[in-house]
């Protein structure tokens, strides 16, 4: 197994950092490999911004609903979705964005969000820094947007810590893998393959909590999907721009 | 530089694919890579359905608006926002799925097919093998719906063409690191930096196409972006279960 797949594979997410700053070295080098990845007609979409104040991080903490690690580690990466430069090509070519009135930006954006952080999880991970993603920013997005000055058509889709390691948590059991990889078209039959992925991660949890949480999969999935749990992304993205209407 | 950071930094698409199949245990590195990236909630929203079937492959070079190297190279991975193990769980443990009914459900899910395919690339190009994501499956993603036989709550995102490079393409120069990355908060002054990066693109493209094309990035972005260019999306993921009206 070569160092790329061992690192993806060695994923686990850092809620305990140690009281060390990441070089400016490896801040680049985590931003080069983001902004490499492939993008969807190579727009690019996406602007990545790096809070190291520290009122900055503790506001940010706050504003994710309490998540002391935003704190302590030394560096908080916001990842935007970003048709504000395609705005701007758009103004010097004559031309309205029109784009941005559509679902299609939305996910567009996001998808690319998704490659660039992937990448910089990776680099980072490749460095011997620890990462948590973090989706929180979404919990107050029109306080992101004032907070770090986004202009119109750039939305706050998630944010990364970065830090030195305190101590490395378990690897987390993901589901298996024919509850998620399909060859030529989809299996519908997924109950006990559910039903067997609940176990585990109940067992996983057990060990983890010293017997106090034996919570499956399943229950904690429909904990949070049986609301809207950041209801704010409809109306803030609008806001930003981004009309959702056709 | 570590190899993550040079595979990452020495990404390119490739459009030409040698006749040779890619193995069953390449694939299962690339799908192990994308299952550890992680998700929302440990949700795992995501779904990759890789087709190999020849007909099935000219059928998806034809939906995607006539890309031949879909056809061409060996393998091709769906990469699908995936609420449907979602919709199980919740059914398991009696409670109604509210998340589809928001915008949110549509932005977890692409970012997290967006990390997973990103996991995909990096390990599929650490193995020596070459790629290029296919956003046009949102091209006409209803009959895409139906040739994968994909149900209710998923949605098909973006695609993935994998197989052995026939020649290496030049590297495409990305846009300036401070157009991208912002410290402390949003630099909004982009103007120039788009100008000093239009000609480089310009300049790139003469080299490439032997003077025939001189078109700059802004001029690249405004054609695609004055259009909404994949119009179906809107519709089509209402028709699978996502509301998006909060």
């Amino acid at each position: 197994m070569n160092q790329v797949i061992s690192t993806y594979t060695n994923h686990r997410s850092i809620r305990s950092y140690l009281d060390k700053d990441v070089s400016d070295e490896y801040i680049d080098l985590i931003v080069k490999s983001a902004q490499h990845a492939p993008s969807s007609i190579n727009g690019q979409q996406v602007s990545i911004i790096a809070v190291r104040n520290k009122d900055t991080k503790k506001k940010i903490a706050e504003l994710a609903g309490g998540q002391p690690w935003i704190d302590e580690a030394p560096v908080f990466l916001l990842f935007a979705l970003d048709f504000y430069r395609a705005k701007i090509a758009c103004n010097k070519n004559s031309e309205e964005i029109v784009i941005t009135q559509s679902l299609e930006s939305i996910m567009v954006g996001s998808v690319d969000v998704g490659i660039a952080m992937g990448n910089a999880i990776g680099a980072a991970e490749s460095l011997g820094l620890g990462i948590v993603p973090i989706g929180a920013v979404r919990n107050e997005p029109e306080e992101f947007i004032k907070l770090l000055n986004l202009p119109e058509y750039v939305y706050p889709v998630a944010g990364l810590v970065v830090g030195y390691p305190k101590d490395n948590s378990a690897l987390k059991p993901r589901l298996p893998k024919e509850a998620v990889f399909h060859e030529e078209s989809y299996n519908h039959d997924l109950e006990s393959i559910i039903d067997r992925y609940d176990e585990e991660i109940s067992k996983y949890m057990i060990d983890r909590t010293n017997g106090e949480d034996d919570k499956t999969w399943s229950q904690g999935i429909s904990n949070f999907y049986k609301f809207v749990y950041f209801p704010k992304v409809y109306t803030s993205i609008k806001n930003q721009g981004f009309d959702n209407n056709k």
